[in-house]
Formats: C-alpha cells, sequence, structure tokens
C-alpha cells in the first residue's frame, strides 16, 4: 500500500503500527462520546429564568400572531360555541383552554374528531378551580401576545383584529374592551366601579384607569411576573376568587408607570350567559361581587403599598370602520 | 484697633500695610469685574443651531402650554370672533397672528383699547402674501407645543383641551381634528383625498396617511425643521398657494418613520367660511384645489425621493364626554 510521509519512517511497520493505533483512538473517542451524549439531561420545557421565552416559532411570527388563554368553568356549551368563532380570529396562533372542571373529561376528543381545525387548541386540565389558573405562565405559549377572553363573552373578529393592531401599537399596555375605574373617597378608601361613579374629577369627561382582562389583549411577560407578586396577592385572589383582573392592572400600572390599559371601544361584543344550557351564570352575579372589587382595590394598595393604578380618558375606535364616514363632521 | 493672627506679625506697621495692600487688590478687582461685564456682548433673540430653544418661561409652562398660530388673509372680523374664543382655551401661552393683509395696519390698537386680554397677543406684520408665512419658526415661540388654526375655523375648548393632552401623549404627532389621505394607483400616480376615495385596502374600513395642520397640535421643533427643507418644497408651496399642510405631514413622516398624524375626533368643530363680511371665501373653493393637493402628493414624492407618508386608522375620542356613556355597550 502505498504511504507518503509516514512511511518515509523507518519501516512499514511503523506506518501500520500508527494506522492502528489512530483508528484505535478514534474508535474510543466515538464510544466515549456517545456514552456521554446518553447521559446528557433531557431538555425539558422549564420557564426560563427570565421573562423572554426562546419562541419555538418564527420572530416574525411571534409578534404577528397571538395566543387566545380561555379560562372555562361549567359552560362547556358557550366555550364550545365560542372556540368555534375564535378559532379563526386573524392571526391567531393558538389557543389555550384552562379547564376548571375539575375532575371532568375536556372535550378534546370531541374536539380532534371534529377535525381539522385552523389551529392548535390545547385543554389544560387544572387541578383545583381557581380564578388565578388563566395566569399561569404556560409553556405552550409562545406568541408576545396574549388574548384573554371571558368563556362566554363574544367579540367580533373586526374587533378583534382591530385591537390587536392596536396593541402592537401599545405592546406595554392591557389593550381591552371592558374599562373600569377606581376613584378615592376623602375618608382614603379607594372604591371601584364603572360610569356609575363620579368622575375623578381631572377636567371634562369620564376616566378609566383599568382594562379588564376578560376580554383584552396584554404581552405574555406580564404573566411571567405575575408568578413573582407578593403571596398575598394570591392569597386575595384565592379568598374572594375575583380580582385578578385588577391585580394585573396593578401590576402592569407599577411596571410602566403609566395607565394599564388601553380602551378600545368595541363595535360588536356580546355576552352568551344567558344562552348556556348549565343554568350557571357569572361569578359577576354573586351579590358581593363589586363590593369584593373595591375590596380588592384597597387591599393591594395596602399590599403595593400605593396606589400605582392612572386614569386615561383615551377611547380609541376604528378610523371609518364599520361605517365609512363615521369620522364626518359637520364642517 | 484690633487684630487678630497677623498682628502678631513685628508691628502693627505690617498689619496695616496689609490691610491696606488687600483693600486696593479687591477694588482692582471688582473694577476689572465690571468692565467685563460692560464688554459682554448683549443677549439677542437669535435662533439656536438646533430646533431645541431655550425656553424663557419656566420649562414646566413650556411643556404644560401651547402657543396658537392662526394666519389671517381678508376675514379680520372671523379673526376677532375666533381671537374672543381662542384667547380663553386652557393651557394657552401666546397668540401669534400671522398677518397676511399687506399694507394693511393690524387691529392691535383695537385690541388693546378693548383690554386686559388672557394671554399676549402678537401680531407678525408679513411682507408677502404668502401661505408658508405660518410656518416661520417664530422668535416669539416659547413653548413646545404650537396649536395652528385656520382664520375660519372654531374648534370648542373641550376638544382643544382634550386634543392638546393627546399630544402631550404624542408630542413627536401631528395631532389634530381633520385626516386626510393619499392613495396609490396602478401607474405608480398617487391622488389626494378623503373618505370618498376607496379604502387603501389594508383590511377593514379607511386609513388616514396626514393630518392638517389648520387645525392641529404639532411639536415646535417642526417649524424650525421646515426651514431646512429642500428649495423645490418652497417653490411649490408658493406656485400653489397651497399643500404646506401636505408638506409638513412629509416632514414629520419622514422624521419618525410612523404616520404623520393621529386624528382626534371632535366634538365641536366648525367653519365659519359663510359668516364673514368680507365675501372672501377660503382657498379650498378654488376650482383647482384639490387637482392641485394630489400634484402637491406627486410632487413632494419626487423631491423627497419616495413616499413617506404612512397610514393609521387609529381614531381617539374622549371617554365619557360629551355622554357620560358613551363607551356604553350591550353586555
Amino acid at each position: 500500500m502505498r504511504c507518503f510521509h509516514f512511511c518515509k519512517l523507518p519501516g512499514r511497520v511503523m506506518g501500520i503500527r500508527l494506522l492502528r493505533f489512530t483508528s484505535v483512538v478514534i474508535i474510543v473517542l466515538l464510544l466515549v462520546a456517545g456514552a456521554l451524549t446518553a447521559l446528557l439531561p433531557t431538555i425539558k420545557d422549564d420557564k426560563l429564568p427570565n421573562s423572554r421565552r426562546e419562541p419555538k416559532i418564527q420572530s416574525q411570527s411571534a409578534l404577528d400572531s397571538f395566543t387566545l388563554i380561555m379560562q372555562t368553568y361549567n359552560r362547556t356549551d358557550l366555550l364550545l360555541k365560542l372556540l368555534n368563532h375564535y378559532q379563526a380570529i386573524p392571526h391567531l396562533h393558538k389557543v389555550i383552554v384552562v379547564w376548571n372542571n375539575i375532575g371532568e373529561k375536556t372535550p378534546e376528543e370531541m374536539w380532534n374528531s371534529l377535525g381539522p381545525h385552523p389551529v392548535p387548541v390545547v385543554f389544560k386540565v387544572q387541578t383545583v378551580n381557581r380564578m388565578r389558573n388563566r395566569l399561569q405562565n404556560f409553556p405552550d405559549l409562545e406568541t408576545k401576545a396574549v388574548l384573554m377572553m371571558d368563556d362566554d363573552t363574544l367579540v367580533s373578529a373586526h374587533d378583534l383584529a382591530f385591537a390587536f393592531s392596536v396593541w402592537q401599537q401599545f405592546p406595554e399596555h392591557i389593550v381591552g374592551f371592558v374599562p373600569r375605574k377606581h376613584i378615592s373617597t376623602p375618608s382614603g378608601v379607594y372604591s371601584y366601579g364603572s360610569f356609575e361613579l363620579q368622575n375623578p374629577g381631572l377636567g371634562n369627561g369620564d376616566q378609566y384607569s383599568m382594562v379588564l382582562i376578560g376580554a383584552a389583549f396584554f404581552h405574555s411577560g406580564y404573566l411571567e411576573d405575575f408568578q413573582h407578586q407578593p403571596e398575598a396577592v394570591y392569597a386575595l385572589i384565592d379568598e374572594t376568587q375575583n380580582c385578578d383582573d385588577i391585580a394585573m392592572n396593578f401590576l402592569v400600572a407599577k411596571h410602566t408607570g403609566k395607565p394599564s390599559g388601553v380602551f378600545v371601544k368595541p363595535v360588536d361584543i356580546r355576552n352568551l350567559e344567558k344562552d348556556t344550557n348549565s343554568g350557571y351564570s357569572g361569578m359577576w352575579h354573586r351579590a358581593e361581587h363589586l363590593l369584593q372589587r373595591s375590596y380588592c382595590v384597597n387591599k393591594l394598595v395596602n399590599i403595593y403599598d400605593g396606589m400605582p393604578l392612572k386614569y386615561s380618558n383615551i377611547m380609541i375606535s376604528q378610523f371609518g370602520f364599520p361605517n365609512y364616514a363615521n369620522h364626518k363632521n359637520k364642517m
């Protein structure tokens, strides 16, 4: 056999020995590498230590689409009706259903049997029926934007497409369809409400200081942030089975130093509560619901040692929709 | 006379000499300082080389108030009616009237005789009747914000107060009450118009790409920037006696890379044209007015080597005003 450099060494014997030696070394290295690979820990879907998760999807999609998170309890008929509507919303990436019907099977089988579907829908089975289950930092979340909807709320695709485009211009805010406010009183005690409460006295018209997350877009990073709030916040939400949305507004307002929400006036938003066969009506029908929310505002002010909520009177609508001349004036 | 440390030196004679010497030095220094002060150049009101002028008013006021710039030609009766209204708008710092009535006396005497007035009003006498006279970087301007109004346009104080608060949240945009758009055609030629033109085809509803400066707030820095545009821009505006507002929108869009304007839907805006005794009706009644504006759009695209205008469909209204429940929905 031909040799080159090595064979100039004294004798072929040296060449063959070297060749054997080299081959043995290579084989040993491969075995070691193989062993090491087998010993590597499997990559789990652990939460990254900071709020910026590495998106598995193209980063363009991560910005241009959103994930719908819908928590459901005792209204599966409404859930399925709404899923049929929401699964086809433009720019929707995925649906996460937070299944609060403890011990009950999800409709996943039925869902799959009625496929194919425009987007993936994942059912997250919960172990305890908690209001704040929907505020987990779900590993399934791949987009920067979350659309959170109550399981009895129907918002038109036009409204959602527009509100999503508004969120893209105000990504640090909760951009949604339901504005609320707090007012302070001479005693220093806060009260929670809506248009029926007095205006905060900042000039003409009304103000809002919260946008409810039951029909809103917000940055998925806030779900991560929510995992790092004082224990007392979780205790409050669990105690009342309420106020998770107020807590989120406190969180966002503290984070930005600005009004937490941007209100987009919906053209077509409906509550389908009365349409359910379950006979179950939402939590907000409880007699103490609003009083609880005022209670929560005051408790959160204690927990956060101050009132971070800020007022806004900006109301955003879509130019020229639905009426091409909805901006005409008498000029 | 008593001495202390110095008098411990040999003899009082030394102390007195030192005292005299010190006094002489002090006096000489004072004389030199006085001479230098006298020789300092007087501080003229020259434009600073960059667009950030040193405000003479408290910097808080500079941000919290605005200057009204109103150009006027052949409608002094309307001007005075509008001045009575606008002089009392909240947060107004000063009024600058751009007097395009060449050779005619301003109503300054009459104005002063009917004082006192809430804010100073300065009449800037022009030498040539030019549309772009109002776009000078007036030394009288002390605020960051400019409110520019046509001399036949009446906007309610509520609208102005709200729009000013919106401008403070969007200071790099033209925040105003009159949206317009351009559309492109397959031939590449642009056309200018309003709701009557086809939508730009970016989803539902309409879009706007300009907010006219005849009823709008914008940053005073843009007046400085306007002084540094290509000569062809001035030539175009002078040739048409039109399109200064389109040029400003091009300037702002180029500067920000975003839509130039933010449209605030006015509750009460009126054109007082028909109320004038002068019989003079505005330039926009000329047969060629709109065609000129399409012409200007295309010329400006040539001058700026591209189309910088961007579309927006954000329409802003004031929450809860005038109707406390203008945001109620059928939920």
